[in-house]
């Protein structure tokens, strides 16, 4: 079965001149290949009317569907609404939806609505016009003989949320697609490698139908299982059993699917176990507590932390004895078993987290490099705690501080059901 | 003075399907920046001859370097190297250079050259070699009529070392390239168009050789300046003068340039008054210490926060009263209000900030809808609060919030410096 093509374009020097990494055309690649669409190629071109043209001319010759970013500011040298204009040749005429959107965002901020941003509100006159809830450049879709143009902003978060509401949806309902069914796998605290070799033999007998793909990044790697065919039920049966035979060989890594993130599937545990939480962070500098709370709700079982930079802080709000930070440092096993278990005490939590280390690039010592961090998780069982070393990136140690001490819960997490079971 | 152009093309399935995010064609357009070089388009094509010709054939047309990363491995599906063979019609032909540099990086294995890699030593007969000492894969340079095509691997670090010490000094010496100068000028609180409606009659009175660029982000807009000559200094002058402009007219709204981030600008400043700062977060779970502590150094004066995210927290390790909370809300000024001064005074800092909303996407009300969001900035003189009206997105409504407090700070900070002159 013929799949049904797409473009993308980026419009913008800004990523032409890389002051700007194109994060966009990724994210729109993997949507459409959940849906079934195939990328056929990615064009970024500068702000310049004869090339945006000729970019819009050649990928329409190729392609079933163009999807465009970017371009849509209220200044001189956003120039992709005129080149639609002038491509479907039409006027930009005033569009009251817009208007009505820009009002509605102005009336938000208690602004007037200033003349350059009324422009905004002038579109095309083919095209059908695509809200925007959370900026002022309305997105644009246009579909002349077979072939659908569509125009978005190159603002990540607007972009998005207008690709995920309204374009995505409005492109299965236009073109055929066939049916593809994706699941994501998510493990943590194992290599890519190592989970290659882990897993290879089950990768070797998958059907056909279903194709496996590493997706690695910091910290976690995951898997994508794409199954293609005609009946969607038979390809999540097939999914599911596939699913099934890893968790045998790989389960205790795997902490998700799909949409889930550590925080979530950890804040859905502590809320059907009832518990609650806090943290005590040093060198993460509050970056498990913005972690947990990330999902909404997470108020029913997230209560606070102490951000305990400076030793003096570690004392009072957390108690951590004077001698302990003398005889064994800040960063030490004993000071961070103190961190999790007072935290946990003052705050009147079920569980206490707590971090405490060099995120560098400064700061380490022979005994103690750039990297070196301690994590603990303290409940009204036990604590348990995890030595980590890591690298001189001071971000790279923060994010994977926090995913280590995520983990160290979600196993203990995991260890309670057993209890219980 | 014309400008030198390049495209770069980019081979790979993987890049299309969104497997892998491309930050090689970033990486490159910057060097070729640096050096005066103008990236005119980048294209993304697949792992099909048919559409590595057009791409090669089109560049060609439009540019004066054309080039290439990726689809250089020994598998079946790495189809660059013959396409180069055909598009400059000539045979593959056994490289002694390339074969001697695939004897040394097997050597250095201890392995013997297997077939497959043996077959990576003949390349298109009318290319230069160029030698690539950390991969299996070497370069290749194609000059003909004026043009240049590179093709380089798509591992990145191999396509950096290739670049950085034969590929660009190549192209210097073949091509005369001019001196280009760019600065970034990042403002914040100010949306887009207030601002480019505040600056037009700056904009409109640049000198030719200075070209304007907006780059809107999530709360906050650069702008970036271009001067293009052949006197580097000349070219720093011309553009510190027209910085002196602007900051006439928009000076409040830029907090730095160039790498210059809010968090690292705050704490230089924070640094060089000698004053410590700590936080108490509600609706941002975190996120304003995060933030604080992402730049190395900020020990110095980021000394610790209090995230209540649970009013017990709020009343306990901050002291805000009860009936505050109970006549204002916890979403209230004067709920923010006792926040920020009571954490400056419990975790005896010189500055206190904090937040207090509702981030989403559920638990608003009538009167407080979801991104109903209060932030303070407290020191010894006084307490300054701004309120937000947000969106339903809660990581944006987060991020948001953020900038929003730091930028009160920002702004303090420059009004002590004003009552210091």
């Amino acid at each position: 079965m013929k799949l049904v093509n797409a473009e993308i374009i980026t419009v913008g020097d800004e990523i032409l001149y890389g002051q700007i990494l194109d994060t966009n055309s990724q994210w729109i690649s993997k949507e459409l290949d959940a849906i079934g669409i195939k990328a056929i190629r990615k064009t970024t071109v500068p702000d310049v009317e004869a090339d945006i043209l000729e970019s819009f001319e050649q990928a329409g010759n190729r392609a079933d569907i163009i999807l465009i970013t970017g371009g849509l500011g209220p200044t001189s040298d956003d120039l992709t609404k005129p080149c639609l204009a002038s491509f479907f040749d039409c006027e930009l005429i005033l569009s009251k939806p817009a208007l009505k959107d820009l009002q509605k965002i102005f009336d938000k901020l208690g602004r007037e609505i200033t003349e350059t941003n009324r422009q905004q509100a002038y579109l095309p006159e083919k095209c059908t016009m695509i809200s925007n809830r959370v900026g002022t450049a309305s997105g644009m879709w246009f579909q002349e003989n077979g072939k659908v143009y569509v125009s978005m902003p190159g603002v990540p978060h607007e972009m998005k949320i207008m690709m995920t509401e309204q374009i995505l949806p409005k492109l299965q309902s236009v073109f055929q697609t066939p049916v593809i069914y994706h699941k994501l796998i998510k493990t943590i605290g194992i290599g890519e490698s190592w989970l290659a070799d882990k897993i290879s033999s089950w990768e070797h007998q998958l059907p056909d139908h279903i194709k496996l793909a590493y997706m690695p990044g910091l910290g976690e790697v995951r898997l994508r299982l794409t199954a293609i065919g005609k009946d969607l039920v038979r390809l999540q049966e097939d999914v599911a059993d596939q699913v099934k035979r890893l968790q045998l060989l790989a389960g205790e890594f795997i902490y998700g699917f799909d949409k889930d993130t550590l925080p979530m599937v950890i804040g859905r545990s502590l809320t059907s176990k009832g518990l609650t939480i806090s943290t005590a962070e040093s060198c993460s500098g509050g970056s498990v507590a913005k972690s947990l709370t990330s999902t909404s709700g997470s108020s029913r079982y997230f209560t606070g932390s102490v951000i305990a930079y400076h030793n003096r802080i570690k004392e009072t709000l957390l108690g951590v004895k004077p001698e302990t930070l003398i005889n064994f440092g800040a960063v030490s096993e004993e000071t961070v078993i103190e961190m999790a278990e007072n935290v946990r005490t003052n705050l009147k939590t079920d569980i206490g987290l707590a971090t405490s280390g060099i995120a560098g690039p400064d700061g380490g010592s022979e005994e103690k490099p750039v990297g070196t961090i301690w994590v603990a998780c303290a409940d009204h069982q036990k604590t348990v705690t995890k030595k980590l070393s890591l690298y001189k990136d001071r971000c790279a140690n923060i994010e994977l501080t926090t995913q280590a001490v995520l983990n160290l819960l979600r196993q203990r997490l995991a260890e309670m059901d057993g209890e219980k079971a």
